[in-house]
């Protein structure tokens, strides 16, 4: 999408070397945008950690690239100890964002990639070939879904003769999050395209603003009206009839339609359904977890550092400083996801159309998942 | 309550000065205890509105000495210019902060009293006579409203054979939004005197963080052990069985039961109604609105300044400054409540005991309230 109108994906292998894979910095937004060279394994551990880079589509596509720079830490060694050293990589990249499905995914497709390999330089060159296809891969399911989305918007257009659809969104689910195009803000950005009226609401999403720093900075650079608000008012907005709809993204879901996605979902969810607003999340079908549990209280949520909460970054005096807001000896707790049940979620939205939430409308679209 | 082991109310008349009111400066909370000298009208309005205190039982305390500091200005002058600046002074004070309802009732108490005078003289005295019964009185309900509250915690820790009784309260309604005591926490406050085991998670309350800041540095005085947390996380607690009860403030209840709070109010009550937990709604009957229409889309819901959600302050290099979260250039909408129906709500824990939240329920209570 565009920054000062130059298209950019979120990740991309450095055009005059291939062992380095360039990545936006995305805890300088919306502030500075700076461009971070990510030269190993263990700095792109790192990146995805303390989240230089975050949102489930591009954690797989910096999973994919992670595992391509661990190859090439073996590229001298034979090939069954590049393997292994391949395998020790993905259990370390495994333990970075247990929510995000994509990046469990994306290590299994490039061990399995790497399986095949008959030489370690065949390993190295069929990993990389398999991270850009995860990266390409990822870019066009979010166009698609923006194709398959905005009907909706259209839909809603319509019924409001043309006034602007009002569409709540909460964290970033924008193409900050994927590797292009994003899921949630991907039909809003086809809507603006095709001429549709809309204005965003965008959440604010504590502890790390998502939604205040990175949505609010793509839609401004996509020139989309957009108004920040805290977490807290969207209920409020709702009941006085200012939400049209809620588009969120994913982190993973499972096969019965239940959704993992940052915390605070659920609660958007619940209002939503309580004051008979439509309620879709967004979504590559490389979020869904077809595997697991399908108990909502069984799925990983992530439990980051305390610290998010109790300090915050800002722009002070031209630079970005951090400051503490509670009292320094107060705990505090820093769940990252909640799961939002089935029964509140109008219907999925991926690249290959809309469907219920639900195993049998999951299935309708995704068969070839289902035994 | 205690600062330091040391009993503080919010607000006092000066001891060796009574033409100057005293407060404790919120905004300089948890980082810095600062005492504030308000010496005229002008300054107690500035206080009101830019919240060097607020709280609905704190605003009506502060707007009965705002109207003796009121009354002050025309000592010298004939009782009909006397009062007739009086209520000036009240249509001044009315517009500071709209929802509170405390504040209406304080100013229009004082309105009462002053109609009573026969000389400036006398109108001064019984001004600020009423002012200081105010605050007895606010102090005086909070006080109560614990002992009333606590008898729901005792219920809960006995069916949890004396675990821990987890409590989540949003905003803050302790001792800082009240004279004294406060209402939400006076129960919890109440529960630890009498040795009964509570947690508190502390909603952190965006945009002003009256949770993060000021909840728990109540808490962490008291000794009453505590985890902060964002807004966005309370569902997922509740999910999970993490939490016993909720109990908020409220800073406008109408007859019907259905309550104006903090925003955000709403949307724990539609989790904790999802997940069967009890919400309380703690209150002194100052804060009851007997008169107004009983929509609760007519409530009047103060709009904030956007700053208060683009910028934060916090502790930086041991001084507070202020940060930019968001693009300079995106808009922010700052709504500062919301209300909850009453059908959400479990009970109200008011000074005469706790009712349901509904008509009835509240006359039972306060029958002299209806006709």
């Amino acid at each position: 999408m565009n920054v000062f109108g130059k298209h950019y994906r979120t990740i991309w292998v450095h055009p005059e070397n291939d062992k380095i894979i360039q990545i936006i910095d995305q805890r300088q937004l919306p502030h500075f945008f700076a461009i971070e060279d990510i030269c190993s394994f263990d700095q792109m551990i790192n990146a995805i950690n303390e989240m230089h880079l975050r949102g489930a589509g591009l954690i797989g596509a910096a999973a994919g690239y992670g595992m391509y720079l661990a190859s090439l830490e073996v590229m001298d060694k034979p090939i069954e100890f590049a393997y292994e050293h391949f395998e020790e990589a993905g259990k370390i990249l495994i333990g970075t964002r247990p929510t995000a499905i994509n990046l469990e995914r994306a290590i299994n497709r490039q061990l399995d990639t790497a399986k095949q390999a008959t030489s370690t330089l065949e390993l190295i060159q069929q990993v990389k070939k398999m991270a850009d296809h995860i990266c390409d891969e990822d870019a066009d399911f979010g166009k698609r879904v923006g194709e398959n989305g905005v009907t909706i918007i259209e839909e809603i257009s319509r019924l409001k003769a043309g006034k602007p659809v009002n569409i709540l969104t909460h964290c970033n689910a924008g193409w900050l999050a994927l590797v292009d195009y994003g899921t949630a803000l991907s039909p809003i950005y086809e809507a603006h395209r095709r001429g549709i009226p809309v204005h965003v609401w965008v959440d604010e999403t504590r502890p790390l603003n998502q939604g205040a720093r990175l949505t609010a900075w793509e839609l401004l650079h996509e020139n989309v009206p957009h108004t920040i608000i805290t977490d807290n008012a969207g209920g409020h907005l709702m009941q006085h009839g200012l939400v049209d709809m809620v588009i969120t993204g994913a982190d993973r879901v499972l096969s019965s339609g239940d959704v993992a996605n940052k915390i605070g979902t659920y609660l958007k969810a619940l209002s939503a359904k309580d004051n008979d607003i439509p309620f879709y999340v967004a979504l590559p079908s490389t979020t869904f977890d077809f595997c697991s549990s399908e108990n909502i209280l069984e799925v990983p949520i992530e439990k980051r550092d305390a610290n998010e909460i109790k300090k915050i970054s800002g722009l002070f005096d031209g630079r970005i400083v951090e400051v503490l807001l509670t009292p320094e000896e107060s705990p505090a707790a820093n769940i990252a996801f909640d799961v939002t049940p089935a029964h509140l979620i109008t219907g999925l939205i991926t690249e290959r159309g809309i469907c219920e939430a639900s195993k049998s409308g999951i299935k309708k679209l995704f068969p070839e998942n289902f035994y």
